[in-house]
């Protein structure tokens, strides 16, 4: 049975060993005669599985012991508020604002305190990631969030933003989370939606210091304290137990192909085969500055919008899914996410030369 | 391949016909040369499954028309805050406590205003569902509410509570769900998680008038608002795709036995074939009032704890798992959910009838 080349933004493609060993999860896990969506998630076959997972976590990142690594649901929209209802209490945040995704932490966010947008990329259309000359922080903020890859418009942080020594830093690296090595000490939490390169939708990582932890606020909702999360090894109440198997078997091929060193060589050698691509091509070009290029997800065009219809259907036609741009922006975007094999991505060039040749 | 008969509480077993087809969907759903978990949500396969849960949730339970049908995250845990965070804002309302569940649905009510106990079973441990004559409801409460079925204890209503006329009804139905049919006409608000009854857990259905909805609080975090996923049909962030695909799958095979009244025949059976051998044998007997008993979650004891761990220890050797009782209980409690097939509970009263014939 062939598949199709999936470029789509999320839910997105995953690894096919995965696949396969999750297919006979659902009848057996592990030998238990039980499937892996009918277990308690009291008993030992699924408690071995979480532990698989925050213990992958904890490798693959290395992870400092003084970081709680939970797993919640809800999505990083969730994280939007959870994070100013725990941390903010009325005081200033600082954000950077990339894209539509932190626009909307943005939003949330004010519910609960003060936000200062230390620099933002509204008004060149979020083209590019501002650096530290156009940056301004406020004084002692809470914390300062920015998102590290912005998946609309196919930009990425090449590192952290340089806020100033203690301030905690809060990232949304739902998109690009693992898919390159990532100094954990330089921030104070992370957290991730695992629907574009640990998993299946539904399972939100959250990587955070034991110190913010417990200074989170305590008049909220169970359920809304990460101290419930992390008190109780992210089993307060019935956690999603399919989607952690999954993101743990994703772990563990990223493990097995050599960590997050290898995941970014294998993810620079796609990226640079299609932004190549885009440099040479008479017809195709990139939408984004050229040092704030995401490795994750690749934007481009071709001279008008009725070509940009026309490459999707004749890319559709070729086994090539998921192109078509985010609505709000048009073009193209291919998301080449840690599962995405260079196949694709060689799949797609060609298909861009072929479309090239026919209408340049 | 022998399966274990599983009797775990929650997550719980699934119908095989149901795993067959997610097995094949995890590499292909539909043809599309895309596994369900690697659709985007926007895409048009995933919108097929949404449209499809949601209409055999209505067909199944006869929704009438102006109420929701929702796919949320994070379990019935959080449908306890944010029923009382959306409709409490300061007002009394009512609650019916008839074990744990309701009893943490109460502490969370609290942080948005005052509660009324109209009604405790705590007093006689649970073992019974308190009658009109022992319910006192306040004047004009926000809400009542209820919870169908205590998993814990194994007691159930056979019907909703009476109710004055005007008070909207909320329930907590994560444990019997679709087990019978339901006059959804007599609720406000219906909330399950998936992972007893439905699917997997990771993803909680709600039923709510469309009235109660416009009527919540606006100064809520967006995620925290139902109309927010009322206006965008649950999908204004990602949900939780899988989950409301083995949903649908689980509502399909509901429908295909012939929806609520057959599930209310088989589940009917299976607890009446093991309440007969609890009344009958010489070891064993039922724990709750007997008008109490609920079709779901049958909890027994032998003559004392010892003999209970080697029930326990005789029936896992026989291919049985998941029939400790609740650590805060102990015993054994058998969970006969929909999916549970007589033969599972034939297989049960055989062990029980093994078991007695060596140690009476």
């Amino acid at each position: 049975m062939t598949r199709t080349w999936n470029f789509s933004p999320g839910p997105a493609v995953l690894p096919e060993a995965v696949l396969r060993r999750a297919q006979a999860a659902l009848w057996d896990l592990d030998g238990s005669g039980i499937g892996v969506l009918e277990h308690s998630h009291r008993g030992k076959e699924f408690m071995a599985v979480l532990a698989r997972a925050e213990a992958l976590v904890r490798q693959l990142a290395a992870v400092p012991d003084d970081y709680d690594v939970l797993f919640l649901q809800g999505g990083a929209s969730s994280q939007f508020f959870m994070v100013p209802m725990n941390f903010l209490g009325g005081a200033t945040a600082d954000y950077c604002v990339t894209g539509v995704w932190s626009e909307k932490a943005v939003e949330e966010a004010r519910r609960f305190g003060t936000v200062h947008v230390a620099c933002s990329s509204a008004a060149a259309g979020h083209t590019y990631i501002p650096g530290a000359a156009e940056t301004t922080w406020s004084t002692a903020p809470a914390y300062a969030h920015f998102t590290s890859n912005n998946t609309i418009y196919g930009t990425q942080w090449t590192g952290e933003p340089a806020v100033p020594a203690g301030v905690p830093l809060v990232c949304d690296a739902s998109s690009d989370i693992f898919s390159r090595p990532i100094d954990v000490a330089r921030y104070a939490l992370i957290y991730a939606g695992a629907q574009k390169n640990l998993g299946p939708s539904g399972v939100t990582l959250v990587i955070v210091k034991k110190e913010l932890v417990a200074k989170g606020a305590r008049d909220l909702p169970t359920m809304l304290q990460y101290r419930t999360f992390a008190a109780n090894q992210s089993m307060y109440n019935t956690p999603p137990t399919f989607g952690i198997y999954v993101l743990a078997e994703v772990l563990r091929w990223i493990d097995e192909l050599g960590g997050l060193p290898a995941m970014a060589a294998r993810n620079r050698a796609k990226a640079d085969l299609l932004y190549a691509e885009l440099d040479r091509s008479p017809v195709f070009k990139g939408v984004v500055r050229a040092d704030a290029r995401s490795q994750m997800n690749v934007t481009f065009r071709g001279r008008n919008a009725a070509e940009d219809a026309a490459f999707v259907a004749f890319a559709t036609a070729r086994g090539l899914s998921g192109l078509a741009g985010h609505r709000s922006v048009g073009g193209m975007r291919a998301s080449i996410y840690n599962a995405m094999e260079l196949g694709g991505v060689q799949a797609l060039v060609e298909a861009m030369q072929a479309f090239a040749a026919a209408h340049a």
